[in-house]
Order: structure tokens, then sequence, then C-alpha cells
């Protein structure tokens, strides 16, 4: 057994997953070499990519037992393509699939079965909701690890060949007969494709899937003909009602506000609220209302900022209509309005996921950020934040961009209640080490801010501030006193995921929590 | 020695070149592989780009003798980038640089110097126009022969590995400090910058070169942070006035009116001008008057076209306003027009040369092109065309997007004034082989059309509509007619030049012509 850089206990082999190289350190792995050699395949005049459906697809693209699959997730929890894909894949006797679906959610529920009959073994993911597929992971369902990747850390592993993709479906709101795609524009329209991006150049065939079909050139186009062997066409690529966040809404209650004023208020006092700054923020309720408390500060002092990124959602959009930012990088949209933003707004740009965030590029975006919002289900007294379990074990989400940002961006908040019924969200060591503490500036509560006491040049910004600047071990005690006492989950020795830290170290490992029963709803 | 399949002799080896692999056909080589990988580099937070000059991202880029150094020509005759770093690699002593410059002009004469002190040995270009350079490498000057690809052969080159690019320097003119990059804005706006696209994302080491050093992100980017190393600031990349080619206006004079009444007429007669319908041609005054009276054409009957392709001039632009294209493909602007229109037309595409013309892509758009017009130096019986020297051997041009055009698109129409001077266009054979004739379809001239008798379609289609159809032979020999008696040049046995068609196999060789004296002006 080796211990990683957060103390982990890792075995140097993990079956059906290979060598692990631990996580030594949040930019220990840096790299300096050549990308794995992307598909080179000549395509004559004349030669056709149409076909007559999802089967066709699959039988010329040569899938077969033991493949790796890709799917991108900008249809989110309206998406209908990986369901209809992978039935079709189950349909044809085709077994023991690596899923690498960038993300799942509750609208996959079907894909449980087809990892009880083994039709999908493994899954490799950076997004992932509550939901049947996670539960059924929880309950230790899938014959092999499941694989957790951030979502800078999914193209590191396709550009250096950790990931080998052998068919990519791409899910195309728009596309010609040669394959050219467009996300903004259709029935379905999801927004930039982003995600898929690596995907469709590095995968050895690549399947654009379509309920939209138009006439060539598909212009503007945002995937070209060069990347597509295969074009189908279905009546319905998914629901774009699906792509919002149910979260989604800025939170009006006291708590809420509490807190967002607090993280605006830290983010002032650090200095990085002035011309040029760049801002993430996700989806939750208190990150959106911590946004709309800086939208207030930078319009009140006549602030001209530099970019929003990441997911972007219409309160970005505002922002960037407004003048407050320069520049949108989209990699997804998180509603409507972004989706009609990236159709139009020139300065809405699309960015690939390896742009975005992969730590071996040599212009990742993140590392540009001023301050970023992040969440957490746990943060423990190191830091140390986990998104990916709750506290009883269950699988409940992946990292997404919450390392990638983590380590790239200046100031890194994570803003959370404290307490979420009888659970204390501060913990001694989290279940599950998603993120490094030495990545975490900040940790902001309805109670307090803790800051991270590696940054000692933010400890001396915010001093004479008048924060409620605390220690983390005080919001730990004041949080175990709310919530009361804390039960530490059991867990079984069988091995359920891993998750990968964005440079494909391991982080930590993912046991079966005891006498944990899988339910459907 | 070895025959090829447009009949010249080649050894199997050439010195400083390597195995040479005959033109076996122009869709003989296919491909079904992997490309070659490009370089993967980690850059942390905090990592400057932005250097004090051209000599230190020589210095740090760790450029040396024998390496290969790219650049892009879309400042065309006004670049100022290719002089200034060749010469500051002079000035520091590094020779025997192989110069991989997508094109060569007039104002490149102080490469001469540097060819005939051993700093640049060889050169590898798919545009050149006559000038000091091609005179300099007619005389013999450089020390190894010149490689002459096309549009299309050299993203090819550069995916498959053959042609490894150990710097690349691409112009900007605009430019962020991360090397965001953007060609349609900024004072020396040149268009899209197409043709570096393949450069920076396979160099080794790239290096921005801008004049205007705007905040970041200089969005809309073009070419992102993720390819760049270094980036530089000069005063001047070169002057936007220059890249208006000297020809780029309509011929008005009879011939030359007839010439293209003949194109025109023969497009139409053979059912290309239609809904839908895709077109290119070149700059030269013949094909703008053809596709002015295409034009009229399309305007007259209601036909609305799908895409212009190739350089981009005044022309097309009005015909994609006017709602004649529903897009253009932009290699490279040939006018300010065009420039403008790339920076907000929406469906003003740019598009890399591997989608462009790569024989060895998925998705290449020559190979959905209905009609192109090309010129010739020189056209044989056989349909072989030259535009790489003239009659007399001298270097004046090269094959552009010429074969790549006439290999994938279903009419390939070669226009020509049938004599010159004392030429007659019509040869034997043609001094250098540049496109072979099987895609060649027709020779348009003012004294008649030859169609290939390859295309027995094309001549059924055409044969009722009137059109003065004629023999090659015939045209032939009315050109020595008026031309007077054809003197063939003789040539020495020194190899000045390796003439690849698009997939990499060598079509021809040029030898330096008996008698040549250079001459810088």
């Amino acid at each position: 057994m080796m211990i990683n850089k957060v103390g982990r206990s890792l075995p140097e082999q993990i079956e059906h997953y290979g060598k692990v190289t631990p996580y030594a350190g949040a930019f220990a792995t840096q790299k300096d070499g050549v990308k794995t050699g992307a598909r080179l395949k000549s395509f004559k005049r004349g030669e056709k990519k149409l076909l007559s459906g999802i089967r066709e697809a699959i039988e010329k693209s040569g899938l077969r037992d033991g493949m790796t699959v890709s799917f991108h997730h900008h249809m989110r929890n309206g998406d209908k393509v990986v369901n209809l894909v992978m039935q079709e894949i189950a349909a044809m006797g085709i077994k023991d699939i690596r899923l690498a679906a960038s993300g799942i959610f509750e609208c996959h529920a079907p894909l449980v079965e087809l990892i009880e009959n083994g039709v999908i073994t493994q899954t490799v993911t950076n997004t992932f909701n509550p939901g049947p597929v996670a539960k059924a992971i929880t309950a230790g369902k899938l014959a092999k690890p499941a694989i957790f990747m951030t979502h800078g850390g999914r193209p590191r592993a396709i550009e250096s060949g950790d990931l080998h993709i052998d068919v990519a479906f791409v899910s195309a709101p728009t596309c010609d007969e040669q394959g050219n795609m467009n996300g903004t524009k259709g029935k379905s329209a999801c927004g930039y494709l982003s995600y898929s991006y690596l995907d469709a150049q590095y995968a050895d065939s690549v399947v654009a899937v379509t309920d939209t079909l138009v006439p060539y050139p598909n212009c503007p186009i945002e995937i070209t003909s060069e990347f597509v062997d295969y074009v189908v066409v279905v009546d319905s690529i998914g629901d774009p009602g699906g792509i919002v966040s149910k979260t989604l809404k800025v939170k009006t209650d006291p708590v809420s506000l509490q807190i967002a004023s607090n993280a605006a208020n830290l983010a002032d006092a650090a200095g990085y609220i002035k011309d040029g700054m760049s801002f993430q923020t996700g989806a939750s309720g208190a990150s959106l209302a911590a946004a709309a408390l800086v939208r207030d500060m930078m319009k009140e002092r006549g602030i001209k900022g530099s970019f929003g990124l990441g997911g972007i959602h219409s309160y970005f959009v505002q922002m960037l209509e407004e003048g407050l930012f320069k520049a949108l990088f989209d990699t997804q949209c998180f509603d409507l309005v972004a989706v009609e933003s990236a159709g139009k707004n020139e300065n809405h740009m699309a960015i690939s996921a390896s742009l975005y965030a992969n730590p071996h590029n040599r212009g990742a975006i993140v590392n540009y950020l001023d301050t970023v919002l992040l969440g957490a289900t746990e943060i423990d007294v190191d830091f140390n934040v986990n998104v990916i379990t709750g506290s009883n074990g269950v699988i409940m989400g992946a990292s997404g961009g919450h390392s990638d940002t983590a380590a790239g961006s200046k100031l890194t908040i994570v803003v959370a209640n404290l307490t979420r019924k009888a659970i204390c969200v501060v913990r001694e060591k989290v279940t599950t080490v998603t993120t490094p503490g030495e990545t975490i500036d900040a940790f902001v509560t309805e109670h307090g801010i803790a800051i991270n006491p590696l940054r000692k040049d933010l400890l001396e910004a915010v001093k004479d501030s008048g924060l409620p600047i605390v220690d983390i071990r005080e919001l730990k005690a004041k949080g175990e006193e709310i919530a009361g006492p804390q039960v530490a989950q059991e867990f079984t020795d069988k091995l359920i995921g891993v998750v990968e830290y964005r440079d494909g170290t391991v982080i930590d490992l993912v046991y079966q929590p005891k006498g944990y029963e899988f339910q459907q709803q």
C-alpha cells in the first residue's frame, strides 16, 4: 500500500484500472512530451457518411465487446442519446462496455438495467447527478470500479492516451450530411458542445447523432466534418428543458444571503473585485446570490471585468451584455438564456475542456481565473473537499471543474451551509477527497469564514476587514453543536470508485458503504 | 530510377529529401492510421509568455542549427515577420535552417542573402510568387532542394509527421499576453490565419508575433493560448496593403472575356450552375471575370448556391451578402473587403488548410466542391498542368490549392490565354508537372475548349451545347501557329526542387535551367 499526499491508502495496482500513481500535490505532475496520435483517415470524394440509424453506425464503427464508448452531457437531464445508443448496443448483444460519458443524470435511469446485465461494466465520468445510476454504483452493481475524473482531467487523459475512446457519439442539435455540427441552433439547441471536442478529435470513430439534419454546410460550424465518420438522424436527441439545473435560482433566504455576502465581501477584501477581474461560479443558489452581489459591486464602482468562465447561465449573460465582462468562456450552457447568447454574442465563446482546465495545457483558462466560488458536500480541517459522496458514502456527484478551478484560481472560495439536517459539513477527514485542501483558500458559511492557514497573504489582507474570520475547527465545533453528534459511516472493502485528480494521479478511492441497499427511485 | 504515373523519372532517394515515393495516381494513396503526436506541455499558473523580443523567443525556443522554422503567408507581399525573424536568426549565427514558410513573396528579397550565406539551406512552401527568392532558387543558390507542397499537402505532411516543425512563428494582427490571436482586427488585420493553424497545433514551440497587444482575453479568439509558448511584440508585422493580389481585378479585355464566357458556359452546360452549387476561383482576371458571369447567371435564374471556397475576395463577399452563397470557407483573404467580412459575417468561416484540402482528412471541403477555375503556366496534351515553372524553367509559382481542388472538384476548368508572347501554353509535355491531367476536366482558352477525353460524361453533356469544343492537340497547333516555333528549354543535372503531390508522393523534380543567371531585380 502507498499513502498519497492527502493521506489516503492506495494499492499499487487496481484490477480493471491499472497502475496507481498516488496524488503527490496539486502541481507536482507537470508534463513536457508528446500527445497521443489522433485517428488519421482518408475520405474520398463522394463517400457517404449518412447512415440509416444508430444500429448501422454501431456496426460500421466496429463497436464490440470491451470497447470504450463516449458521450457528452450538454443536454444534461434532458439527454436521450446515451440511453438510445446504449440500448441499441445491448440489443445487439454487445457487452462489457466502458461508458465514458462526460456526465450522467437522473434521465439515464435505463442504464441501471444495462449495468446489471453486464452491457456496461465501467463508467468514466466527470459530472454526476444524484440518481439511479449513482445509486446503482454505490450498491456495487458495476463489474469494474467507476472512474471519476475532472473536467480538465478528462481531456488530459484523452490527449495523453490514458483514455482511449473507440467510438464517440456526439449529440448535435444541428448537423449536415458531412457531419458539420452546431449546438446553438435547432429545436434541441443546447449550447456549445465543448466537452465533446476532444472526444471528436481523438476517438477512433465519431458518430454525429442529430434530430435536425440541415443542408451542407451547417454554418457556423462548431465541430467540423473532418472529425466525423458517420451521421445518424433520430427523432429527438433530448429535451432542452432538461438542461436547466434545478438549483439555478438565486437564493434569497437569510442563511444563503449571509453566505453570499460573506463570500462577496471576502473576494472584495482580498482585492479581487477590480478592473480586469475574472470570476467563476457554480449554479448553486448561494453561489448565484454571491454573483449577484459581485455584480452590484461592479456596477456601483464602474468596474469592467475580464471574463466569466465555466458553465454559463443567464446571470453571466446579463453581466456580459451589461459590459461587466468582456468575454464569457463557455464549456456548457446551464440555461436557455445562455444557449441563445452562445448563438449570438461573439464574445460568448466556446472553449474545449482542455483549454478550460487541462493541467497539461499551455493555455488553460482556469490558470487566469481570479475568483471561483465552489460547493462542497463536506470539507475537512485540512480544507480537503468532497463533492463526490455524501457523508453516508452514497455517490451524489463528481468533481466537474471543482478541482481544476480550485487549482487554477487565485482565490478559491468554498461556500456551504455549515450544517445540512443532522450533518455537519466540516469533518475531521472528508469521506472522499475530491479537491485537495492545498488548493482551497477559504471556506465560507453563515457562521463565519475559515481561511486556509497556507494562505498567509490572504489572512493578512483581510485581517482588518471586519469579516467574521474563524478557525475551521471552530466551525467544526459549531456545526457539531448544531447538528448533533456525527456518526461515522462504515464501509465494506468492495471498491466501487477510483477518484482521479486532474493530473491523472489517484487522490482517493470510494468503497461501498455498509448496509446500503439499492432503490431505483 | 523509377518512372511515376505521369512519366517522370525519379531516383529512389534524394539527398536532403529522403526516400522518394513516386506519384501513383490522384487517389492511389489513401490512409487509415494514426496522426503524429503533437507537443504536450504544461504551463503553470502565473507562467509568463510575453518576452522582450524576437531574440529572446529564438533563445527560449531552443532554435538551433538544422531546425525547421515555419511561417504563414496571410500578410502576403506585405509581410515583415519572415525577414525580421530570419535576420535575427542570422545575426545569432544560427545556420542550416529549413524555412517552412507557407508562402514566399517579392517582399522576402532579403532572404536571398541568407540563402547565399547558408543560414537558409532549404525551403518548404506551397505558395510562391515570382521574385528574388524564386530566382535565387532557380539559380541553384539553395544548398538543398526546395520542396514544393500543396495547400492540402502541407497539413497532411504536418499531421502525418512528414514535416516536423521545430519552431512556428505566427504573425498575429492582435494578440494578448497569453497568446490568444485574431487575424481580423488590429492595424495590420490580414484576415483569418488559417494556414498557421496546423503549424500552431504541431510545432514543438510556437511564438506569436504581434504589433497589437491587447488585454486578455483577445475575443473572439482565432488561435487559442493553448498552442502558444511565447508572445513577442514588434513595431509592425507587415503592411496590409501588400495583401491584395496585383491581379485581383476583373479583366475586361475581349480575350479575357471570351475565356471567361467559355468557362462559365461550360460549367452551365455541364449542369453545375444550380441550387446548392459550390464554386472556387483563383484571383486571376479571367477567373474573376468568369465568376462575375456565374454571378449574373445565378441572379438571373434565382439560384441559391452553397459555398465559395479558398482565397476569398470582394467578389465572393458580394455573392455571400447577396445570398448567392450560404457560406464562404476562407483559407486566406485576398483583399481588404474579405478581411472586413471575415470579422463580421458569421457564415464567412475560417477553415484550416487540413479541412480545406488535406487528402487524408475525413471532411476535406475540396471534396464537396462542384466547380473550380484554375490557371496554368503550361498544360500538356495529357492535361498535366504546370504552375511552378515557366517554359524557361524559371520558378514562378507553387501549387497552392491547384492540385487539391483539381482532385476534389467535380468540374475542374483550367483557364488561360492560349499564347503568352512567344509561348504556346499547350505543350507536348509540361516543363514541370504540378497537377496531374487525370484531375483536369477541361482547358478553356479564347480559341476553344478542350475536354479531357477521360471525362466521357462531360463530353456527352456538352455535345449539343454549341460550345467551341476542340481537341487539345488542335489548340496546341493553333497556339504554335500564333506564337511561332517553341524552343525547348535545356536543363543542367542540378536538382533544385522536389514537387510533391498532395499525398506526399513525388510528382516531378525541378532542375536548374541551362544558362540561367541570377539577377536580384
